[in-house]
């Protein structure tokens, strides 16, 4: 019996409250989960907004049942038509689909993924455009079997960049090769770390947003059938006054 | 600064590997995040049906900005069209929107909820009737201030009706009173507290899907913006063999 754990850390890039990536998750209908990660070109509201839109239009398709390309095509086009090819995003879907017993990796993002198991570090880097600004764009998708002590990292690119005003690099590689995959710890311990030197390398105040997501498969630690869905938000005061309580609901 | 917490365990019950209770979160386009949770009537595969769709089209419309008392209304509307008056299911959902600064429950489920702050418990049980089986129902919105040792906790009504097979009874309104709320503890804590019970009350074996969602408001513990996002699944193994790797993606 198999457990699948997946960590999520955003932070916003420094004097801005809120990170212009989104972030969604919903079961799939046939079985299973899905991540949607949407980084919008730009920073700011109008990022949010355009990362909001194509974050929406992907869990609604995926909800339906469309498979992971589909969805990924389909996001494009409606981006490209509606913004007439002005406005870019990356987009990842990382998928657990219980029906084919697979992990899903759907990639429309310059930036790699990573897939760290006890033999060793795979990048997954094949070139791979963002969605909205040219006809017919095609994601690049991974397919990987579940297997125990699997992780898979995704991240927006604000990660990479990390550090670069001030020449660091955040020496990813080196970073996930030296993951011991066999002990099976925990993917939060995993994406707290990345996203930790992240903020470093940037002296504490995050150039860019950045999102990172690590997926693991691990042997269940006590049988049981419950899910579980922790999360925590900062929360920093209404943005306006409350409505008066008698406005119509 | 305040921290958001929820922490959301789901069991199905015994005998069936997939809850029919569905559960999904979003973050809402103007600011801060919803829950919701709905119970499809009925067992097994064609519950899950039903609670999928009926969550799937509350995520769509808060996606789309609609305020939760008309999604609760235009959700229902379309299972009572849809299914013709024969299909019902509790619907649940719980929101922070951070604009007004408010938590709002939005309920069409006979199942009360609860709020414990350190001045003592409240329970919200005002009648309230499921979603699909009769025309214009409404649903039970309740407002409450985001104020820091605020606990919220709604579930589905199979923890209401642990231990009944074996005449014992959950006492839920003395286990949650003597929350200390004041201590600011994590929500998980008290989740798994209350499934835990539930599931012993069943003798291990719960005669219901069971579904517990437990927001707390705390004070930050380390300033930041960073939002965190956690879940693990059990996974059995594929449910059909795998595609011929070279199908259509």
């Amino acid at each position: 019996m198999l457990e699948i754990h997946v960590a999520v850390a955003k932070v916003a890039h420094h004097g801005s409250g809120e990170s212009g990536d989104t972030l969604e998750t919903v079961e799939r209908p046939g079985g299973g989960f899905s991540f949607v990660l949407v980084d919008g070109q730009g920073t700011g509201r109008g990022a949010k907004t355009l990362s909001n839109l194509v974050a929406t239009r992907a869990i609604s398709l995926l909800k339906d049942g469309a498979r992971d390309g589909a969805v990924a095509r389909a996001v494009h086009d409606y981006l490209y038509t509606y913004r007439m090819g002005q406005a870019a995003a990356t987009l990842n879907i990382l998928s657990v689909d219980f029906q084919t017993g697979r992990i899903l990796v759907s990639r429309n993002n310059p930036a790699p993924f990573f897939v760290i198991r006890p033999q060793g570090l795979r990048i997954y880097n094949e070139p791979s455009t963002p969605i909205g600004l040219n006809p017919m764009v095609k994601p690049i998708i991974s397919e990987l079997p579940v297997e125990p002590y699997t992780y898979v990292v995704i991240f927006t690119d604000g990660l990479l960049r990390a550090g670069e005003r001030f020449g660091a690099d955040l020496e990813l590689v080196n970073h996930l090769s030296a993951w011991p995959a066999a002990e099976g710890r925990n993917p939060e311990e995993l994406t707290e770390e990345l996203l930790q030197r992240a903020v470093d390398l940037d002296q504490g105040e995050p150039s860019d947003d950045m999102s990172v997501v690590t997926l693991a498969v691990l042997p269940a630690e006590q049988p049981g059938t419950a899910r579980r869905l922790y999360t925590s938000v900062p929360y920093e005061g209404p943005a306006r006054p409350a409505p008066r309580p008698d406005d119509e609901e």
